[in-house]
């Protein structure tokens, strides 16, 4: 089949290894076929915070909520259907503040998770 | 700035030369710094019909509407939240349906129109 549907709704998320397995942000993501992305969707409890220096570069689309995205030196709050682009080599923080949150996400290259 | 933010209310929409101008889609598309990927959102009117082959992988987030999107083989129909991926070298045609549809994309490499 040429083009790929992706729904959150037939996503089956598990914990997330660079939450070190201890948190609850779960994700699901898929290779696509023939070309280096990965496409998937996070979705995160109250209160959760995640930083990691980020491999690849990500660009999320939030679908629920309004997660802040940040830095040492600058953050961004997106809502539904915003985009932020965290790229590659920056350390990031997510956090999905009072509310839980559901994103979209494309990263280039494929995401490679630390080894839990 | 580390970390970009786009919204589709801050998008400055013009008509797609895809569409030879003649059309009405409209899209607003951003390169990301340093990698090779393009964002954007795309707005669509009622009843739009657009058909390209992809010369590039677009991966498209819808936010409202439903768009149907399919090639000669095989067709999807996403929902607000849901992903259909366009592979680089498929004949794609998307239609807007009876309503008007807002898309976010993610393309890799970046997008380049054909001259209108």
């Amino acid at each position: 089949m040429a083009i790929r549907k992706f729904a959150v709704a037939e996503a089956v998320f598990e914990r997330s290894p660079k939450a070190g397995w201890r948190r609850v942000h779960r994700r699901r993501d898929r290779r696509a076929h023939g070309a280096p992305i990965t496409i998937g969707f996070g979705r995160y409890l109250p209160n959760e915070r995640l930083t990691e220096t980020m491999r690849v570069d990500d660009v999320m689309v939030v679908l629920q909520r309004r997660p802040r995205v940040s830095t040492s030196t600058d953050a961004v709050t997106a809502g539904p259907g915003e985009i932020a682009h965290m790229p590659k080599g920056e350390t990031v923080t997510i956090d999905s503040r009072e509310e839980d949150a559901v994103t979209a996400y494309v990263t280039y290259p494929h995401r490679q998770d630390p080894v839990g």
